[in-house]
């Protein structure tokens, strides 16, 4: 993997990474894929529609269908039928947000399935050897992940296992082909994240991420934390910002200097019923829409804007269609890579300012949810 | 509407309908897109892979969102997104398998929303109404359509009732450009499906349909009254058996006579796990096909075949995914257009008894649900 940074406008970066399997843009959107499959949509239309890099999680895959069933098969991009480069993450956050009984080690985590409450043990090293399995471009280190409000003491603790952690997952990681990224954490104290940066930084690795955020904090010490833990990542990596999505918190992001992205928001949304558009959100389901004749956002070309009708997609909705779902997700997704790819023109351009001030506007407009 | 036939071979039929959105060849199927949507698939997709016509459902559209907004919106081609032609069934047969309290009378039917309990009346004048509102190329006569099993008595009287309504329903429709197919009815007595046939025909109708059958009869005799029935249809016009979709029912029918033929069993199939194949049916989510790297059908060159393994099907399936469904839909559709293309070039070249001992062993083996 290679990555190379082809602008700046202040901290904001517009670059590319170079994988075996093709070249990605950043400020890179990538869909949630869960299990092996970015929900209601076909690999085919993601391509159509501008997905590069798709995400999927080594927890789920883990436990159903088993890494040993896509290895037999070919690994991730054979079994799920996309051909695009892949990123896989750790487990450490599902450990944390999904798993019961959890309970953690020095070792690893030993926790219940939260499909049929089994008893798991992952390892930094287990992680790793899960991810060589699936065979994604780019894999993560295994990290320990404290929920919003835990103590310094709590968070310190978890600072020195993320840190230990990834020193063992790159340790097993070797040589492969894959790419293997860093995390780091240390909640909201700013000198634990110095602190977790310089550590994760020091063993050395192929892009920085930030775990971590999004965890029930408020929204100010959000984006300060967004802040201050860019500038602690080094600037010729790609810097990742784990689990953000919500396009406000990604323009913070983008102007103090991150450049990848992941989030369930476009796609989940999109099966609740509630669409982005150019003109702010859209609750379809709301009887104002019950004979509109118009499309959920006129300024958009997609499958769904250029062949159906908010009466329509409403009807879908209302009736449990599956086939709402499908649009719904192509429209949704569609309008994200609309969204990074302006986003990034406006970088290369020397305009992110000017953007970033136009949709703040809209995105705070016209939302009735 | 004009209807050609170009082969036959015995009492089988290859025709072609003329409407004003598109030729469609017969023995015709046409997938059941009850809400306005087949579901789990696009209009485009379903053009794709080889769908001519699609039939929508009166009743549920009436209830749900209401023909008035489907005419505001344009009518259902521009509603639905589907440029081909469409046939709307009249809302008999859901109003008699789907609603509750129902209540015949010689005016109409009274009965209760299956969605919300609301009290609804229909009338052959009103079902002829909504169908012209929904806009579709070919529409159906509303008739009265016993369970098996009633007596003689009450088949004669849903006999009488179905002739009288469909004299109301063409004066009603007029001279819509839309074409109107009569229905007939008569149980699985022999004598009241000949007088049924014989008043329908004469009342003169664009197309003739057999419906009253696969309410619950033995297969024997549902052949037995395939057969029968056929023969009672004029020639000249397109034969349409309601509801039959069975492929085993469905060679019957077209060694019979029939021409058309609609139903939900290679949607309702797919979402259920059931697949069809060249080598009999599949249940995907068999253990067997955990590590599976095979397609389907290996002899299917659908987008599902071509890109996708059992084994990522099977998980789709067991992980509850919409994907899983979006596939399995366009496989099990493209299977049964492929069928019906190879039946119609059988019938062509004069070798559609060949065709279908071949598929009768098919169709009977590897049979594992």
């Amino acid at each position: 993997m290679r990555f190379h940074l082809i602008a700046r406008d202040g901290a904001a970066r517009a670059g590319v990474i170079e994988t075996e399997r093709g070249v990605v843009h950043t400020p890179l959107f990538m869909p949630v894929g869960t299990n092996a499959t970015v929900k209601a949509i076909t690999p085919e239309e993601l391509r159509k529609i501008g997905a590069e890099l798709i995400l999927c999680n080594t927890y789920h895959l883990y436990l159903r269908p088993g890494e040993d069933v896509i290895r037999e098969v070919g690994g991730l991009h054979r079994f799920t039928g996309w051909c695009g480069p892949i990123l896989t993450d750790s487990g450490g956050f599902q450990v944390y947000s999904l798993s019961r009984l959890r309970k953690v080690t020095d070792d690893g985590v030993e926790f219940r399935s939260h499909i049929d409450g089994s008893l798991h043990f992952l390892t930094p090293e287990k992680a790793i050897q899960i991810q060589h399995s699936l065979g994604a471009d780019i894999i993560m280190t295994f990290d320990e992940c404290p929920p919003y409000g835990v103590s310094y003491q709590e968070t310190l603790r978890a600072v020195k296992l993320t840190t230990e952690w990834a020193r063992r997952c790159k340790r097993t990681h070797g040589d492969s082909g894959q790419a293997l990224f860093g995390i780091i954490q240390g909640g909201f104290f700013e000198d634990l994240r110095r602190r977790s940066a310089s550590e994760i930084v020091e063993i050395g690795f192929d892009g920085y991420a930030t775990g971590g955020l999004s965890v029930g904090e408020p929204k100010p010490l959000l984006h300060e934390m967004i802040h201050f833990t860019a500038d602690l990542l080094p600037s010729e990596r790609p810097r990742y910002l784990m689990g953000i999505g919500d396009l406000m918190d990604v323009m913070e992001a983008v102007e103090a200097g991150y450049d990848m992205f992941d989030c369930v928001m476009p796609t989940r949304n999109a099966r609740n019923g509630t669409l982005f558009t150019s003109e702010g959100r859209v609750s379809i389901q709301r009887a104002e829409y019950r004979s509109d004749p118009s499309p959920v956002d006129p300024n958009c070309s997609c499958y769904t804007c250029r062949h159906f009708t908010k009466a329509y997609l409403r009807h879908l909705y209302l009736s449990g269609e599956i086939l709402g779902m499908v649009l719904n997700t192509i429209h949704n997704l569609s309008f994200y890579f609309n969204f990074f790819q302006q986003m990034r023109e406006a970088i290369i351009n020397r305009r992110f300012a000017g953007f970033r001030q136009q949709w703040q506007v809209i995105l705070q407009s016209n939302f009735h949810r």
